[in-house]
């Protein structure tokens, strides 16, 4: 039995709270059950060096947790003195995702980044911060429209995102943390509502699975995101 | 004029919001205006390695800032690889003042890390920070007495924190970011609302202030901290 | 046309060559065409702290690029003072790979590290990397069976990795650099030759790709494996 | 008592030693008791790029302590590979305390650094840095306007700084190391010789202090810069 | 007696294997005896900032070591951070000594970094770094000359070295690391084959040695260095 | 014509002021000409991990300048973050030469830590902290036995050590900065008054120098030594 007699397709309660931010040009409080992530899409005038005069923009992520975002509290990055190989995988694959529904030329020589902050975790932070993220850039886009800095939006498609896992055998959607720490095999998946692969990355914990397994996962995640999708053109007409 | 019409000794909308995070031992959400701080206490039995076996426990603190918290976005502190310098001196300042509260023997070998993250910043932050922490580590060391852990409150004072400045040389309370930018002197007090000092940091900008403007930047502290101490305890019988 | 004439489901020139190192446990040098990893298994008896006195041991593994492996030189990590978030990425997938196939408790207090240094770059260092890992780890296992401080093999299952990708539409096999730069889709499969998924990450570089070219994908890397397994078996025989 | 028989209001044996340094454009050694500070002042063509093209000048400060400076030695900062939050604090301290009486605009675009290196502490190294430090930055701008470069002195008002604390109930004036560590408030003063507050730092150790002590420590510390600036203006005149 | 039964004179057995690198416009791995190091030559357009303008150009050399080229495995430097004390001597030592033999002003304003990387090591790795490295320099010079680039090779003289060193009162010629660690002094000589001395470093490690004793490991490496010389020319004319 | 008419095998005025440092337990200022060097020697019960338990102590140095102690500022290397290849060479160069003449069996275990901090360069400051250090060691280890924590002294032998170099084909003993950026070759020689080698390093600049020029150099050393040892002699003897 999940915890809270959830099904193993059933997500946790979603919401996603859009413009929350004061000053950020796009911005999502995104909440997936206990995991609360907080993005903020900025806009930039100044492009990295190497992308300086190239006719494009650029669209990265940044993310990172707060010490006490987590059961017992983690250290500090910025006092560490470094990011964590964790926290640079997980903004490499949320900077990489966006890129792939976006048309960096049509974006103009600009650059938005996307903070993705854990204020809470429950399990699934960079599903989670995926999924706000594509509604803090949209609702930077449009902001850039509104100043009639483009003419159109750079952000051709859609995509939102959703882990699943494999628990006593069982293939389950949306795991919080104490279905993650023990699964036997946890996949995330970026993927378009409209059908369309972005991002998979699946991962056997103990042995190998089998593809059947993975073909399970890949369904209910196939649902999930469908769902996801509605709420986020839910939170950007609102 | 201030911006909205206050007074020259009105403070900001002030919430302390207890409570607010899912594991941590104690949290307070304190909003000062358009300024927002969570703060959490964490209890860790773990020492430093300087202060184990001494027979007394330790309070410190850390403070941090989104990157889009502020009116444009800033470098990551964990990206840049390090603290700046004023987040270390802000960082110093939240512990040392606990610190000047708590009685580290009472507290038994044990730290309190009192984490001070800005998710949103209008001036004031680490003044809110303090005023908020308290709240916090007072939920901390209340948890630890209800664990039976603790028999007494080993945190015997109360304190809180505000911000003042000289603006066209007119002293004001709970300066917002566009006063503080321009302001000629700010001070920042750490009071006990009952009288008392714990911390002063009087700083003139442009050139050397009198005595006279001084004293009425603390006027206006001592009437600000009565009011937010009244807060504090307002919010710990929620 | 690919490069060479080399038809969409034809792997590179394969050669795996073990026991390279005069000190390593374990060593293969892997080479996929242009593509050089050497490959070292270095057992030791010290673990990491967090990992002392659970009666288990630990594989990991540390990944690098000499400067001039690749068309340019590029900068040496160690003078820039950190790894970048591309190889820690890379050197968590091998690490996690490898102890998906390993019983931890059976190796015992023990650490195994396996460093993959690309000396010549060509494409798919990543895949090539845990292809010969594989077998640098099977050597320092039989080391330590033969040197009788284990009984059993911990290495309990057998894996090897292939990248493959859609260009121009067409689904290839064993990517070199000029095709991997230009793909529309790239993915690394860790795979056990018999069946059952190690790892998957595929990633679309501009737009979403559809599920049936996943599925090509996939089944170009099934057939790669297989033909790996058969190398690194191989190898270990010699 | 104190040590050497020293009343509450008086201060150590106060030397500033001008023009120490062969190459920097100011310079002074000051030595407050066995408290030794070199202060060296380096006129640079070069501003911060933040600061270019802005028509104004800067005045920073950097500050350091040798190993064997203190009682027992203390990490190299250059070895621990950071600067300490205290280095900060006060190098932070001491900019901000000059730049409060210099007209940055008449400056004009280059930059003073006054290094601080303490060779020998003996409690009060900040404050007596600050003092010394005024000194090096006066023979910098006399150094330009004698050069040509600059027809006025930027440097329009002076300052000077000591410690003072609150030991077994007594305010006492100039702490030394055996005073300072045992305090039960502490506190530096910034100010000009002829009244003028530049910056207050006062701080309660154990338990808030009543605003009485905090007053007798001001009353101490008026007098005490009021003999500094003396000082300082003989040592210029040497 | 020496390991395998070399007389002391006798250098072991050297291979200098020119172009290896598919990439780097020149390259040699040098193997003196167990000790294998891969030097390579990258030209680059690209001056650092303090040269730029000034109608020269650089030669300078980057120094690794895998992390089980040794005995027992070392740490990664990019993991730790940063490049050793040791590291930084030796490559300075490979740079300083190649730049005395070339007219930086004939090379123009290029830069040429020669990457030594110790794939194994059993002693002596700096000095079959440099005896390789210049092999690779002359080859990247070579090309420049073949592209039109340049029209005369700047690389005016040649050099190579040789480590030797006193056991058990013995002077013996290219110490292998099980000598290496024991040895009561040991040196490195940079020569010219045809006589001059570029660079000398002696050591002693217990007591300072008499002076007969560094004239006998002088001239030890002379004739050694002779050797090397026709190698190189050898290697170069393959 | 050397600066001040200074005959070519002629040093600078040298002085070395042991004892001036009111807290490490040996201490010397050495100047030669305009090159100052603070030499403090520190005991320490504390052994670096490696060393605990094996009945040996150890003598190490640590080297520093102040960003103005030379012509134009230098950049703080506390805030750079890390210690110049320059830097660690040379404290390297002086930890290894003091350890030459040191019994560390006799030293017992303990550490002794000599910092040498340039207060003002003028050429040859390893050398001259070489120089001091020996003095402040020795005055350590007198610490020691008259606080009866040792018998006997366990620096067993005397070192000193002098830069030479050679400016336009003259050979000059101890060349002051001016000399040395344009010395065609130097050398640093530590060596024993009474005979025996210590540390050679010898550096051609544009080109290899001939064994004759080497030879001359070394004649100046010696003779230089022979004068420094006897002034250290007279400074520990004050």
């Amino acid at each position: 039995m999940r915890p809270f007699g959830r099904a193993p397709d059933a997500m946790r309660e979603i919401t996603l709270e859009p413009g929350v931010s004061l000053y950020a040009e796009g911005s999502c409080l995104a909440r997936f059950g206990g995991t609360h992530v907080l993005c903020t899409a900025s806009v930039e005038d100044n492009l990295p060096p190497w992308l300086r005069g190239g006719g494009k923009g650029w669209v990265t992520a940044e993310y990172g947790m707060l010490p006490r975002a987590t059961h017992t509290r983690s250290r500090r990055e910025a006092a560490a003195g470094k990011q964590s190989g964790r926290t640079q995988e997980i903004q490499r694959l949320i900077g990489r995702s966006l890129r792939a529904v976006v048309d960096l030329k049509a974006l103009g020589e600009r650059q938005i980044t996307v903070d993705c902050d854990v204020l809470q975790a429950d399990g699934g932070t960079r599903t989670a911060a995926i999924t706000g993220a594509w509604v803090a850039l949209k609702q930077a886009t449009a902001y850039l429209m509104e100043e009639g800095l483009l003419k159109a939006d750079p952000v051709y498609g859609q995509l939102a995102a959703i882990s699943c896992g494999v628990i006593d055998g069982e293939s389950r959607l949306d795991l919080e943390y104490e279905e993650d720490r023990r699964a036997e095999a946890d996949a995330n998946f970026v993927l378009s509502p409209n059908g369309g692969i972005v991002e998979i990355q699946a991962t056997a914990e103990d042995r190998p699975i089998p593809e059947k397994a993975f073909e399970e996962l890949f369904a209910l995640a196939r649902a999930g995101v469908a769902t996801l999708g509605e709420a986020q053109l839910a939170a950007l007409r609102a």
